[in-house]
């Protein structure tokens, strides 16, 4: 056991029926003692059976405070591997807190966020990836989310990364025993074996690394910014997505939540509408699309939909689409052509508009109408597609956190001076430098290598409770 | 069994680190059994211990969806009286979501607010009484809320009348035999006995009706108008006294919460500022007490904070006074006269301000300053004392509930009927029909006598999960 303390929190927000508090560390019993009484029961508290359920009573000074259910854990198996405790009481504000003020005046101390799981990861019940993915998992919305954290908890890119590792830790510690010897101009560590190895591994990381720009979209939803003339149909159209989505998602009782922004939910994949609020308010006073704000919006999206009206000039649409073109030049962006107002006119103008707007890559068109509805099937469709292609549909490794991108980068950078190193026939000293520091910031991903900072970093992000 | 179906439901809010999925009914373990892999156990799901928590993985279409912990009980030793399952999942909205959908495609239907109880009730596991308790509980926010609810959720009121009802019932029966016997003119019932035991209900339902004011004030609050001229200090005293009660407060974590409107919990009793958001924005627009919006204000209040301005002339201050005095004649109010800026002034412009507003009934006078925080403490000390009395001392019963005040104004009605019955020599059959009235409001209380819309009443009030 590494830690002196006994921490506890609530698991639950308030405003529920019930709460759960728990409890953890070495003392977790003691602290415990003169605050549960089980009725009927003469076993001392720390005696009882493990994974075990009791219907108890919390006591507060010897007057009852409520009528709970505690279950018992005992070290290790526990997801702390410390003795646990969690009472699940009414969720009442004065109780809660209550509890919690009895737990501290037995010498409890509050928990900080993540504090459980930090316990859990330096207690060695799961490496550093799987308990950032905890978090990750709490705040899954959508199920590509879900899929993503819930892959990385059951150790994904720890999977991809451990063996590799551990066989350049071996090569690297080869080489720097020829250091030691370096008069005697021997060779421990095969030269080939070597490149083998550093290729492998910046293959994996180079396919790792580009994933998450998928990955950061699920995590964090793919922002879509819809732009167009004033009465292009902009708010019509986000309207109809959104909800439509919305009547779908309220069908379940107790999922309804605040939505701060307008989000669609599609095939487990959230799309976010940037500033949409302030998109309605302006959408009267923009007098064409070339202002600031537009740019602004689609400065931050993945998706851009540029609402054309199907009824205007073939030389008003261009001069739009190019407009827009020349702003996302060079940029990663995928740009809809969306031609609205499509029941309005003939097919002969419609397919005048597609003949003159032949896409480029990275870009789509269509016609639809946001009033009947019209193509907004394959508006979602497309919209879908974007993400859900190869990336995934195999069952491979995507990361959505930046702290892994960015080890994965600086890995990248020094195995590639590996590789440099060694064409070049740099000196043994040279290599191994580099080598260290690939293993270490791949050490630091799994957390096999970590440091205070790291995990403050990590886990003051967490909920309190977890 | 009553009931047929098998239920499930959330019982946590979104946005935590865990949330408990209840299941109860006939079916919960084949509802669940799918849907629920214990590694390691190839004993069935209905099998297994009750009482006992496993570590599990929720399948999703053989798809890993959640790592959680399950508990098992059996019938009849769950909180319904059912078998039952908890599921205690991480917090993601769609882990929660998720699991439902697979339950209710399993065949759950999701509960109705407050259905887990409701079958507690239905299936004996408590009386009405309690099973409304459970709700106050739940909602508690101050010491005192909780004690009043926790008291009757183990049978306080229940016990108070039960016994007497009985006996009540007993002589009720009596007399309705003697009705059959009208012809023969005999007595089965005392009458003597009859009187007594219908006084010692009236008394004790007497005592315990007058409690829904104390009772009614902590479950909800005790409603405080802060009342005087512009500048007067009106907003600085509502920030003294709730900003100091804000810090106490937040020290625990985890219990911190959104205010809609500006309360303090002084031991154990929180008072509620009526719309003080109204009053801060108002207050510089008021021109004199005297408008509609302050006595519309006075007249939602129990407690009238009536600030003065130590510096006024002596004939403006009574002025003042009179003007609310009339205001709340014959309204069953506290009126506190504070005499706010008495820092600004002599200790002898104090006493002549005190000896002018010598206080009637109900009335206290205090001089204050909230800039300086002068006497505040006596302030908050004479705003407790207002519900501190023997009220609350005593172990007596406390009602805060109205279904039960006007329960027992039935019954009180109807037995002093019977009482004025029996001295004016009325026929048997006039008596008789009174007391089964009382017999039947009596037993509305603790449920022996319910309806469908009673219960549909009560457990429509309840959240959702319990």
């Amino acid at each position: 056991m590494l830690f002196d303390t006994t921490i506890c929190a609530p698991a639950c927000p308030p405003g529920g029926a019930l709460s759960i508090i728990r409890i953890s560390g070495n003392d977790t019993f003691r602290v415990c003692k003169d605050l549960i009484r089980i009725p009927g029961q003469i076993i001392p508290l720390a005696e009882l059976n493990a994974n075990s359920i009791y219907a108890a009573w919390i006591n507060d000074d010897n007057a009852p405070l409520d009528q709970v259910m505690v279950s018992i854990f005992r070290a290790p198996h526990s997801y702390t591997g410390e003795d646990s405790i969690e009472i699940s009481c009414h969720g009442s504000p004065y109780i809660q807190k209550r509890i919690l003020e009895l737990l501290v005046k037995n010498g409890a101390s509050l928990a900080k966020p993540g504090e459980f799981t930090q316990r859990a990861f330096l207690n060695g019940k799961m490496d550093l990836t799987q308990a950032e993915a905890v978090a990750d998992l709490i705040a899954s919305e959508t199920q590509t989310a879900h899929r993503i954290a819930l892959n990385q908890m059951r150790g994904g890119i720890s999977k991809d990364f451990k063996i590799l590792r551990e066989r350049l830790v071996h090569l690297t510690s080869l080489i720097e025993l020829e250091l030691d010897f370096s008069e005697e101009d021997v060779e421990f560590a095969k030269r080939d074996d070597l490149r083998k190895i550093v290729i492998e591994i910046l293959d994996k990381a180079k396919n790792v690394y580009t994933s998450f720009e998928t990955g950061n979209a699920i995590r964090n939803g793919v922002p879509v910014a819809i732009i167009g003339k004033p009465n292009v149909g902009k708010s019509t159209l986000l309207n109809r997505l959104v909800n439509d989505e919305r009547a779908i998602v309220s069908e379940i009782a107790g999922t309804t939540r605040d939505t701060v922004e307008d989000t669609i939910i599609i095939n487990g994949i959230m799309f976010r509408f940037i500033d949409t609020a302030g998109l309605r308010e302006t959408a009267d006073i923009i007098e064409n699309i070339g202002i600031r704000k537009t740019y602004q919006k689609i400065s931050m999206a993945t998706v851009v939909l540029l609402l054309l009206d199907a009824r205007d000039e073939l030389s008003c649409i261009t001069g739009s689409v190019e407009e827009i073109r020349k702003q996302i030049k060079d940029q990663n962006k995928y740009l809809f052509l969306i031609i609205n107002k499509s029941d309005l006119v003939t097919g002969k103008k419609i397919n005048a508009i597609k003949k003159l707007l032949t896409t480029a890559n990275n870009e789509f068109i269509l016609p639809v109408s946001a009033a009947t509805s019209y193509n907004l099937d394959k508006l979602i469709s497309l919209l879908t597609s974007l993400l859900i292609h190869d990336q995934l549909t195999e069952d491979k490794t995507i990361i959505s956190n930046i702290r892994h991108q960015e080890a994965l980068k600086e890995t990248m950078q020094h195995l590639n001076r590996v590789l440099k190193g060694l064409e070049e026939g740099l000196p043994e000293d040279l290599i191994a430098h580099d080598l260290r520091q690939a293993v270490y910031y791949l050490g630091t991903i799994t957390g096999e290598v970590n440091t205070e900072e790291i995990l403050d970093n990590i886990f003051k992000n967490f909920c309190i409770g977890k």
